[in-house]
């Protein structure tokens, strides 16, 4: 079942430019390990926020891919851009209007 | 440039699948006014609320859709299931890390 994990960042006062581009960085490993749809963006109301959007094969894809040695290294160099303020929700996607 | 909406919204005990199949309910129409992407989603852990997450051409043609004759009576169809909880965020697509 298709799984969505959206989400927001919290970035250090003047580094979320730099966490957008550590985030949108090219990165063809995740589509092998079954990544539909990872979208990266900002708000100007937020100025310190990054906003990500992702589609997964499964629950189980995003979870493996986080044990990944590129994703591990990826969020240990974005470490010190992060504020340690989270948001989002995850859930199952059920289905869409505009296809089967 | 491309816009993102995410969203929750909280049904009246109960009435959470009605929800879900008022949202799937194919509308091609969305498509030829710049809708990319419309899935939605439920999670076990939260059994009265139904997940949105929408891509759009621009903020533009999200704002014009509301305005569609269609769209508006979905939405006045949809109110009585709705708890009057929403949650959410919107944001512009800045990048990916999958494709240019």
């Amino acid at each position: 079942m298709t799984f969505a994990n959206v989400g927001t960042l919290g970035a250090l006062p003047g580094r979320r430019d730099e966490l957008v581009r550590h985030l949108t960085a090219r990165n063809t490993t995740l589509l092998e390990v079954g990544c539909l749809l990872y979208e990266v963006g900002v708000s100007p109301g937020s100025p310190d926020t990054v906003f990500v959007m992702e589609l997964w094969e499964s629950e189980s894809a995003h979870q493996g891919s986080l044990q990944l040695p590129e994703v591990q290294a990826s969020i240990a160099a974005a470490r010190p851009l992060l504020s340690g303020e989270f948001g989002g929700f995850r859930f199952d996607v059920v289905g869409s209007p505009l296809h089967d």
